[in-house]
């Protein structure tokens, strides 16, 4: 898919180690796993569990800390790094497929002459900016993008196709957001009258950070009085559900199809697996592990990892199990009663 | 963000109470929770856990049941009302946020010519709508949506940017349908034939009551034979999947990221929350409530709160409990065991 | 909704079985269940338990395996078919809507002058099509579809309104997207470094087979290194979220919002319930089959029927088990306590 090249020397030189002369001038096309990787691609090894595919890899060039170099074959350059996957990481940025776009402002876009658009910034096919919005230096709006009323798109941010912005949205400089995404739509609040949902008009914002990523059709809601607020550095995978006024701190990362409830709020370098369900008006404190698919009730006040849920069994053996969870709290007291008794024939 | 600002007379007068003469003339420009609010800004109490936080807000004005109303400091002024969080969610109205948008049709939408639009209502930029479309007066149709082939929306509905709608949907008055949304995808419907997949094509509607909200992101499939019906005032939050056929009763609320399978029916006011699964097929009575992550695979046929899924704790403590909980069905077979022995000893 | 009718002369002919002569020329306008249909509808008897509303239906045909024949009503006319479901399928094809489309290339469409595309597809209105993309024969893409560059869809494809694909996706023949599906975002990828996340940039593509379906709102991501690969007659329901490196086997079937994580492998004639999710990493042999809302933290290796969670149960009961839940390895070491008691007893 990539048709670029680097030579050995470049690509030492971006990640900043050393190669020897003899390989400076290797070409490489791409990368790729050792066991697959070919004579024009450069492999990592990502842990040392895969040691034994150094001897035997096709790859022209490995990654590896200082180690594990001699387990290398004679014919395949060595680049000693001392973090491999970190070095795949910062290399994957060389190879990455960018569409073409120029700057400027495609035909076929409908803008509000009330916006400020920087000269640098792309504005792809079918996009809508309403009034008031203001979008910065080298910024990339994809097609069919709707930008809401007085919102902001700070420098160097990339809008995939069809994200969607609300009205008085702010995004940090360095964004990504993938198509799908929907910052701003109301939060869930309505008043019960007299057997009636009485709708609560979100009055408040979404605030995103620098360096925040958010995955294909994720959905933040506008806070209902405040704000909903993603710090720096907040990675968010597809398909998650942020609800009116979750403060998410610097640096978190969640995974998949996790919902966090109304006005929760999670610390700094989190990280949450997919399917979790967090409930509102929690706190998560700063440095926390919560695995998938748990289901938060509580407020998390100390760091560690955490977990809940049960994994799959044979359907048979899970149905004798689960009529017994029914019986759990009589069973605990039928225990109780045993031990009673047999401290008394003691 | 909002510039609207209206004085105590007014305010008193949109909720229908009374504030004392000295006080009228006092601006507002908005809402905010007691601890926060600003001398030109509304409070309310909706819990009386923040009685204490009466006596020292900033607030130009508080609304309060009678019995907290002496709580409230001097210069702060008073409004009784019995529901100060119901008066809040009617006052919201008043400060919301709505992008300027004239009656009429963007020059850029494409509009069948078969299509009926009202004169009041608006057909933002981007917009699709095809043969036999139907819109009522005051629906504005935000930018990038699709209305398909025969679809209706009744009076004075709202459809945010890049709502979808398959053909022949139905949707009411007064409804809300937020970025993303897709009304009428096909249901899931396959029959085997010597292992592969035949599609059953999926002949039935959509029809969305009056007053029904939906939320970003959310899709509710069209029926296979006969229609998916949501009823009068039903509000669901973002990311639901609403199944074939399934049926939900007037009022009911459900949060998000909850699933409902095929040919379900849920009854009137039930309160369903966040990462729910519902199994096909299954009734639901009136006035149910679900805690959030449950698994229902049976019938709810008396009105109730119900609940499933397992708290987190600790990693190594779940681990532990976990691994038990495979060996419960065994574990209670071995306290029987103790029990008829220890019957047999007395 | 449907205007088409047919003889059942045409009908029995189109499943391939035989109908009565006096029969032939009675004419239906659509399908429906034995309880509901009219003079003018086909039913048929979907399973063995509605035998009994074979001789009260009003329906002008029904399908009934032989065995069932004699129970009809004299005036109703019988289609003997061994699986009536699946004739139902098939005859759905008969009475299905399409949005009227010509071929040819929407003028509001914006289309890269290297894209390939065959003179009977059909482009929708506000479509984009980039650069390099190859569009086959009879495929529709739908109004404001983004058909990112490189990337190819082959004959008689359907992809409904707002369906994204990023650059270098291959879609296969046949396939039918739904709206909001987006194809091709970025896997969740990122090395720490000093307390911040750096991008893995995903350099892989994603490879869609021939007969797949995807539900609405959808998400495959592309693979890190490598491709994530649907293979042929994979059905997927909406909300699913595919990580990066998947690879699902030939006629595998997934329902709504179930998640599965990167470099997960999934085999053939799976068949995997709503709300599941699946980690990283793991094999799944083929044929098996996946109760809702499990969670698979292990690879599966051999088929058959898999679960896990819990039902519901009154809130009450509910709370009382889940306490004891916490205390259930303990529990468990008690009764092994009193186990041991008992023997020295003996």
């Amino acid at each position: 898919m990539s048709l670029k090249s680097y030579c050995l020397a470049e690509i030492a030189s971006f990640i900043g180690c050393e190669v020897d002369n003899r390989w400076q001038d290797r070409r490489i096309t791409g990368l790729a796993p050792l066991e697959t990787a070919t004579a024009e691609q450069l492999s990592f090894i990502s842990h040392s569990k895969y040691k034994k595919y150094l001897a035997t890899t096709q790859a022209a060039a490995v990654i590896t800390p200082a180690e594990t170099a001699s387990c290398v074959a004679d014919n395949t350059a060595v680049l000693i790094y001392a973090d491999p996957y970190l070095a795949y990481a910062k290399l994957s940025h060389l190879f990455a497929y960018r569409t073409a776009c120029a700057s400027g402002i495609h035909p076929s876009a409908v803008i509000d002459k009330s916006a400020k658009i920087a000269e640098s910034a792309y504005i792809a096919a079918g996009v809508v900016v309403e009034e008031g919005v203001v979008i910065g230096d080298n910024v990339v709006v994809g097609p069919g993008c709707i930008i809401g009323a007085h919102s902001s798109i700070d420098n160097d941010s990339y809008l995939h196709a069809r994200v969607t912005l609300y009205h008085h949205i702010a995004v940090g400089k360095r964004a990504v957001l993938h198509s799908g995404v929907v910052l701003g739509a109301d939060g869930f609040g309505f008043a019960p009258e007299k057997g009636q949902w009485i709708k609560i008009e979100q009055l408040g914002r979404v605030l995103i950070g620098d360096d925040v990523e958010i995955g294909a059709n994720t959905t933040v809601d506008r806070g209902a009085l405040g704000d909903t607020i993603i710090h720096n550095g907040v990675k968010l995978d597809n398909q998650i559900q942020i609800g009116h006024n979750v403060k998410i701190g610097q640096g978190t990362a969640i995974a998949g199809c996790t919902a966090v409830a109304g006005s929760t709020t999670i610390g700094r370098h989190c990280r949450i697996a997919g399917l979790v369900g967090i409930a509102g008006h929690l706190e998560i404190t700063d440095g926390v592990v919560i695995l998938g698919m748990s289901g938060v009730s509580k407020s998390i006040l100390e760091p560690g990892i955490y977990a809940s849920g049960l994994p799959i069994e044979s359907r048979e053996s899970w149905a004798r199990n689960v009529i017994q969870f029914k019986h759990l709290n009589e069973l605990a007291k039928r225990v109780t009663q045993l031990e009673k008794k047999d401290e008394l024939h003691e």
